[in-house]
């Protein structure tokens, strides 16, 4: 009784204060001039204001230039800011003394005294803060399959945002990590629409608290990104251009954002690629039809890095910048991320207004959309919030935070005759160019766009190396790297690291323990041409097995490079993806026994780079054979799949019931299922339902699809029932024109081996 | 004057042989049950009613199971057969006798005596006719970029299947060969929509003649293949799905195929696959209201093999194969290439229309479009062709004109410091495992499906060995296989062979021939998991180019297998595709110099597995530096480039020139070039325009786009103007829609590295 009052109470007060903001806008819009608007929608980056030679750079250290914030801020009356100051982080302290100088400013020196709203992408962490508390990198906070840290994870990334006088978080990413070769694979969820949504929601939830409170001093607006459909590309390479139909758009890549809009994400980022042949940012139907109109979003639509110039510039569908501006606020951008040459926006939006090109009801909307998300922050009451009032940064709270989920998210792939986990008396080789590396720990966006910078700020914190030797002692530890990769160099740069003498050392030691992967990048530069494992690395994998100990490959990715040349002669598997600065304490505690591994991978692992198929495929990608002389072979054989992931225990499963054996549409489906931990140590897992639509009208049925999960703890001999409630709607899909059908028919419930039907009558 | 009123004749000839031909299928269809026009729908393969075990292969020598056959045509009235038996070629008195021997007994046993139609795929020859001859598969005819010569290979091939008493060719494919991954590249004219529609239509020509009079007992019905964007999939698998939004179907699948219904080809043969979800063989947008209504396409539309049961059976669309013939027919498929259980094809068609699920006037429609084939094969009169008839078969002219498109379709695609030609008084290696084999010089569909029986047709034609010791004397070269393919293997097995004897005789000799490439397949058995050339052929080539002897690399695949490995180390790279059996005679005379090479590549040649970008593709994949901090590097760059082709002479280009600078939409653009053969000696060269759309406003544009091209010959020192008239059709573009739009604007007209700018006005 109690909670339904509290709850009233709580939707009055929403009920009043959203009549209360409406006011507060309409009178602040009121006052606005035409100019004032469009500086509200023009976001300019730091560099541009700061003291430096030009508007690329900043001297360091970092200061604002006062004459051109000044200029920014009053003559073109500029709404938001972005970005860290020459791509490094910079201390609490110095985030205050910045934000508090451009509000003052804006105090001082703008007539209606509307203050900035300053935007960072903090995406596994505040990436741009230094000192901020690092967790794994989404992709292995999916592997985790625990979205209550990923909650928690994300509160104490809003707390350690605001803890840096900073309120708007470009995070998550939302989109499908359904391409190994993408270079932005590790910053999504993995490959599953419901996975995604599941964990975007608890990361949306954990940024802006579940009520969506973001006036809350702990609290950040959250970003939506990048909608939609960006991972899809064809080539695999960063922006550039997708095909995706109705059906597919609405089936795998609207999911999660559908539900991230229905859980209140305050704005939204833009994909910067095409989609059958128009921009993203130039096409209405996805902004503002199915965007605002269809799924309801009030919020603010902000573009990506220089996407509106990007339409004359790079996609020329707009002959020059004035018909790009005007083609992507037509077509329902609120905010451009200029972020350079902000005259030129702010010159030609206001003439194409006035010129009747642009309405002004379409820049009142988006100065509507912007001002909501200001008021929502409080920013007005509270400009910047001060780094004194925020105790817990980088707290040791925070650090167990971080490790658990680095502990949680690392999977085990490969672990023959259980040679996991490891005696901590035995002596091993630690090798390979990431064994001690805080920068491939981390991977991009972290003090630094591409990572590069990680050394400067993590000298604190543990590679593998360093926790293997606090593990085991460094009288047991030989590293010698083997490979490494050429610093400054682009991130496929190697070159040998006494390489001889890392095979050499194999015979002093019992176990080699082989971390391979990648060095950091994100974007453009992350571009891949071959998804194999490097050469180098390769050699020295199939040098170290060549030596008769045995090898434990640990995998430091960003996405799953091709291990196909030497995975059989690896005794263990090891997925790290990209776990943050624990990482290493979580993985030494993962091999050394005193953490259960208990991830699953999130996408599956291709076995060879013209064979990457993803888990959600149809029938004919895995065809068997077909009678007569026309005798096909079947090619599907990722080297490990989806939800794959192995435990120091076993598990058991049993008695899968459904509550029914057929029902109707509308009606609940309970599936129950027992699992056991038929071992001999205590684990966790992740039980997942899949359902399988045997025969779909419209449309080629998907051969299997996630539909449910819950993550578990067992002690040895212990039994649970889990329990899951999933309705008709899961067994629905999308048309071809992008209707939602649920047709009557047979379903298979699928648990890990055990199989149910289940009829859908008329 | 002669030929004006010579038109007019035929004008009325045709005009009343339609009007006397729609009476005959009128009076024809009017006698027939629904059980003889559902025969009629019926195609079965060949094995089905030969003597042997069962229905999937035969006892060898074939013979036909009277019995068997009877009830094909007495009882199903099944109105056509396909295929060879024992996927083995037959001489022309077996096929005359099979298909005599079918034809007699439709004429004694059923009740209209309609005859058969008999089909076969004869791609690049009469494939299934022993001694037949045999041209470069069509990727080589694409490179020769001589329309002539490719419509002078298919009449050659129409009258050898006419000798073999044949009357129906599965051919052309008029899909793009845009998937370096897929395993029928080869089997098509190559990435560009333009050059696949000129050499489609010049195919064409030649089996049907210009006048598409297939009653000529020298011409035979052609057939499209496969409607549409079957080679266009994502997992680049064979069958597998594809995503192909309006503009991209229109504006690159759809074009060959609407060429080729305007040159009214016959009959057209469904993709396999699935577009946007939705299986080709139910799509009725496709089949009918694009294919039949708006493309207004009269003739014939067969399924691929087992594509009506696969719509139950592999794509699940249809609950069971009853529903899947249902779907089918519905959708627009006039005949079903069954291939085995037709009695359940047959039963169940039967069934759904006598329950109206089928409307018997879609039967009647159906069986029209048939009738209307056999009565223009002129197969009522003349049911079965004689061989005796055909003189030339097999002939030294024929011969001559297989030669002579292998010799054009050679593309030198390298030749450091003019390399080549050798001279003929040099020693040779000859390695690698495509020197010595009639099978690889071919590629499937030769003598049999997978291409594994042509060594059994082919010891009369020269391998590239023999070819290369008939012109320069057994003396002067030495052969060692180094690496060789399991001829009872898949395509990609194979083994070291005197590999280190290969890599020893390199010091015996002056130069090393080394043959390189693929062993045959064709689809699922050709699925490709990895675009590099095989591992053990790549380190055959890194070893023989480390022993400083000069290495003249030969490829001859089907598909571009990537080189990047060792390609820098090659002195000289020639591309053979697969150039049938004159291929080593032509490939000789290219090495030694008796032949000017003047093949142009019809697609990018990949230099990394996972960097497939095609020639035709936007800006977003090549883009270059942006400005700030966020400095993006270019990654477009494939190895060799669509058009790309080296002579022995070199060509100048000069004073390209626009007739006009400007125009309005309508008006034709005359495009001139002077082109020179600035070398020695006489030389072909390709001369194309290309032209540029700077800005569209509705998608993004293409960077270059090919609109004509022409292969002219010039002796040393001679200067050809060469001259294309363009409109501005050829300067419009699809939009998101699939709607034509032709935009006012800037236009590039790019011929090799000039440029002129024309400006299309209001």
């Amino acid at each position: 009784m109690r909670k339904i009052l509290f709850l009233s109470v709580l939707f009055l007060t929403a009920a009043l204060s959203q009549a209360q903001e409406q006011t507060k806008i309409d009178s602040i819009l009121s006052l606005m001039t035409l100019e004032e608007k469009v500086g509200q929608m023009t976001q300019v980056t730091l560099d541009v204001i700061g003291e430096g030679e030009n508007r690329f750079s900043s001297y360091e250290p970092f200061n604002l230039d006062k004459k051109l914030l000044t200029k920014a801020v009053k003559e073109y009356h500029v709404g938001s800011f972005l970005n860290t100051a020459n791509n490094r982080a910079l201390t609490p302290q110095k985030w205050y003394s910045i934000i508090s100088e451009i509000q003052n400013t804006v105090k001082e020196e703008s007539r209606l005294n509307i203050p900035v709203i300053y935007g960072v992408d903090e995406i596994h962490g505040a990436t741009y803060t230094a000192g901020a508390t690092m967790f794994p990198q989404q992709i292995g906070q999916a592997a985790s399959r625990n979205p209550e840290m990923v909650k928690r994870g994300a509160e104490i990334t809003a707390y350690e945002t605001r803890a840096s006088g900073i309120s708007w978080n470009f995070s998550p990413v939302l989109d499908l990590g359904l391409d190994p070769r993408f270079s932005r694979m590790w910053e999504s969820f993995g490959e599953d629409p419901y996975l995604a949504s599941v964990m975007g929601v608890a990361m949306i939830d954990g940024y802006e608290g579940e009520d969506n409170n973001i006036g809350h001093p702990e609290h950040v607006a959250s970003t939506m990104k990048h909608f939609l459909g960006y991972h899809a590309v064809t080539s695999g390479k960063d922006r550039t251009p997708s095909y995706i139909p109705q059906d597919v758009l609405r089936e795998y890549h609207l999911p999660p954002f559908k539900a991230a809009v229905d859980a209140g994400s305050h704005t939204i980022m833009v994909n910067s690629g095409i989609i059958n042949g128009v921009p993203v940012h130039a096409n209405y139907d996805l902004l503002t039809t199915l965007l605002k109109e269809e799924l309801g979003f009030e919020g603010l639509v902000v573009t990506d890095w220089a996407d509106i110039e990007n339409l004359h510039r790079r996609d020329r569908v707009a002959e020059n910048d004035k018909e790009a501006i005007k083609m992507a606020i037509n077509a329902g951008v609120d905010m451009s991320m200029v972020p350079y040459e902000y005259e030129r926006f702010f010159d030609n939006l206001v003439e194409l207004v006035k010129e009747g090109e642009v309405k002004e009801s379409r820049i009142d909307d988006a100065v509507r959309r912007i001002l909501k998300v200001k008021l929502a922050l409080n920013l007005f009451e509270t400009p910047v919030t001060h780094y004194k009032d925020y105790p817990k940064f980088g707290s040791k709270e925070f650090e167990r935070a971080a490790y658990d989920m680095a502990a949680e998210s690392i999977t085990l792939l490969k672990n023959e005759e259980n040679i996991l986990p490891l005696q901590k008396n035995v002596k091993v080789l630690v090798t390979g160019p990431n064994a001690n590396s805080m920068r491939t720990l981390n991977g991009a966006w972290t003090y630094s766009w591409q990572g590069e910078k990680t050394p400067e700020f993590s000298e604190q914190y543990n590679t593998v190396l360093e926790a293997v030797q606090n593990k085991i002692g460094e009288g047991n530890v030989k590293y010698v790297p083997g490979v490494k990769y050429i610093e400054e160099g682009k991130y496929y740069e190697e070159e040998k690291a006494e390489f001889d003498e890392a095979i050499a050392a194999a015979s002093e030691v019992d176990y080699i323990l082989l971390v391979l992967g990648e060095n950091t990048y994100t974007e453009k530069p992350g571009d891949l041409n071959d998804l194999y494992l490097s050469d180098l690395q390769t050699e020295l994998a199939q040098k170290l097995a060549a030596t008769g100990k045995p090898v434990i490959l640990i995998l430091n990715e960003g996405r799953p490079r091709i291990i196909s040349k030497f995975e059989k002669d690896m005794q263990a598997v090891v997925q790290t993806y990209l776990p943050g600065n624990y990482g290493g304490d979580a993985l030494a505690d993962v091999i050394f026994g005193d953490v259960n591994p208990s991830g699953k991978l999130p996408y599956n692992y291709p076995r060879y780079p013209n064979a990457l198929i993803p888990y959600i495929h149809k029938h004919s990608e895995e065809q068997t054979k077909a009678e007569g002389v026309y005798n096909y072979e079947a090619d599907y054989s990722p080297q490990f799949s989806f939800g794959d992931g192995l435990s120091y225990t076993t598990f058991e499963y049993s008695d899968l019931q459904l509550d029914k054996t057929s029902g109707k549409e509308g009606d609940k489906i309970v599936v129950k299922v027992n699992v056991t931990n038929t071992g001999k140590r205590a684990g966790k897992e992740t039980v997942e339902v899949y359902t399988s639509d045997l025969y779909a009208s419209e449309i080629t049925p998907d051969v299997k699809r996630l539909r449910r999960f819950e993550k578990i703890s067992l002690e040895p001999g212990e039994t649970k029932t889990v329990e899951f409630e999933l309705d008709s709607q899961d067994l629905g899909y999308f048309n071809p024109n992008g209707e939602f059908r649920i047709e009557a028919g047979e379903f298979e419930f699928l648990v890990k081996d055990l199989k149910q039907t289940y009829l859908l009558t008329e």
